[in-house]
């Protein structure tokens, strides 16, 4: 059983922290924070600290933090010959160059510590300094998901603006969704079937194909008096998204 | 039983064909559309016409036609007591004011040809011109959908905006989202547990609960090198939709 030492405990360690738990390969022996408060629900489940010193020997270190907290703990974190982590779509391995084994463990997947997620179908993109790192890193992964991809860090960079095209951006569509449902009374949830709809056929189209609506269509008509509706700032984001919508698709009509 | 009379060939028509198909309580028995190209997918299932004077009497006429065509092809059509709808999402329930009994009859979702919808879970706005007929619609709608909604035509309107929102427009960064994975070798596949999750989450918590992303931890370094990353078309939408993320949760943090 290899023993793993958890470094952070954000939305992503927290659910690493849940994917392991049942695991009779790797468990998770100790979670790190350099503050206390949000170490707390964790106590009763596992050794806790925030101090660097007292951190267990242990076979695969991850750190599971905010990317502009990686650097810094990189260097305050002590040499060992443990396999190092971390989790981060935006940030290059090379910032763990300073850990003979080192590689990068990246859950793709919106996190939010409420609400649960079945690990099995998140893919994880693995990268690794050696080839028996690579497969280390595909053990780990296979515990916990059946969809394992090899990811060069340069890849893995533009996956995670791909990502933020696709779910924080979309997300936030979906506030000015909210908002416009919630400023006419009407229930977001007449939105819902819409909302998985439009998610789904993408799973089984391209988006290309599955693209409608007055932008597509050029109906300038419907667009005028969308227009007329919005405030001056989803009028800006109505105005760029149909422009760019038209510029795709206006060579097939 | 009552009789049906669909006007149209395009998405919308050709979901409604198949969901009144298996109805006992009402029969389309007539399809109309102007042009015969694609009327003749409807030709070995119903009586098909490309001609306004040979419209069968029929208890209610559906016009599911591009919102351009929907005034004029009201006027074109000889007066009748029948119950006669629309559905669109855009338009108001008085194009079809020189009718008797009238109103709109709009399915919230987004319809392709080619990809089978349950139209059970789907909302269906209805608004009509007098109660008797809010209730024909109500039967209507409940012949192949569980979710009934009244909706006044200035909610409609701004009901279509939402849906622009969140489907058209979440569409559409997909289709971003799917060409930078092209761009970088990726498959696009790696992205779907994403956007379903992304998704689902809303249907259980609020789009602005669960906003996630750079763009919220205003972390620019990061935001700095997906820009770099992308073309000019793309760095315009990311700068926009990052911007409003900050405004909308700046005050939060």
């Amino acid at each position: 059983m290899k023993r793993i030492v958890l470094f952070g405990t954000g939305n992503v360690a927290t659910h690493l922290f849940e994917a392991y738990k049942n695991s009779d390969n790797f468990k998770i022996i100790q979670v790190y924070n350099h503050a206390s408060e949000t170490l707390q629900a964790f106590k009763d489940q596992v050794a806790i600290t925030t101090n660097l010193d007292e951190i267990a020997p242990a076979d695969i270190y991850i750190f599971a933090l905010k990317d502009d907290v990686l650097a810094e703990l990189s260097k305050k974190t002590k040499e060992t010959d443990a396999l190092v982590l971390h989790t981060s779509g935006a940030v290059s391995k090379e910032v763990l160059n300073k850990f003979k084994n080192h590689g990068v463990f990246y859950p793709l997947q919106t996190f939010s510590k409420n609400k649960e997620v079945d690990f099995s179908n998140i893919p994880i993109c693995i990268e690794a300094n050696t080839k028996a790192n690579t497969n280390s890193l595909k053990e780990l992964g296979s515990e916990i998901s059946e969809k394992i991809f090899e990811i060069s860090s340069q890849q893995r960079k533009s996956l995670h603006v791909a990502a933020v095209f696709v779910s924080n951006f979309v997300n936030f569509l979906y506030t000015e969704g909210e908002k416009i449902c919630q400023d006419n009374l009407i229930p977001f949830e007449i939105l819902h079937p819409l909302i998985l709809e439009t998610a789904s056929k993408v799973t089984k189209m391209s988006p290309l194909e599955s693209q409608t609506g007055p932008a597509k269509r050029k109906d300038q008509d419907v667009i005028n008096s969308h227009l007329e509706l919005l405030n001056e700032e989803q009028q800006k984001i109505y105005s760029l998204l149909t422009l760019s919508i038209q510029n795709l698709h206006g060579k097939e009509l």
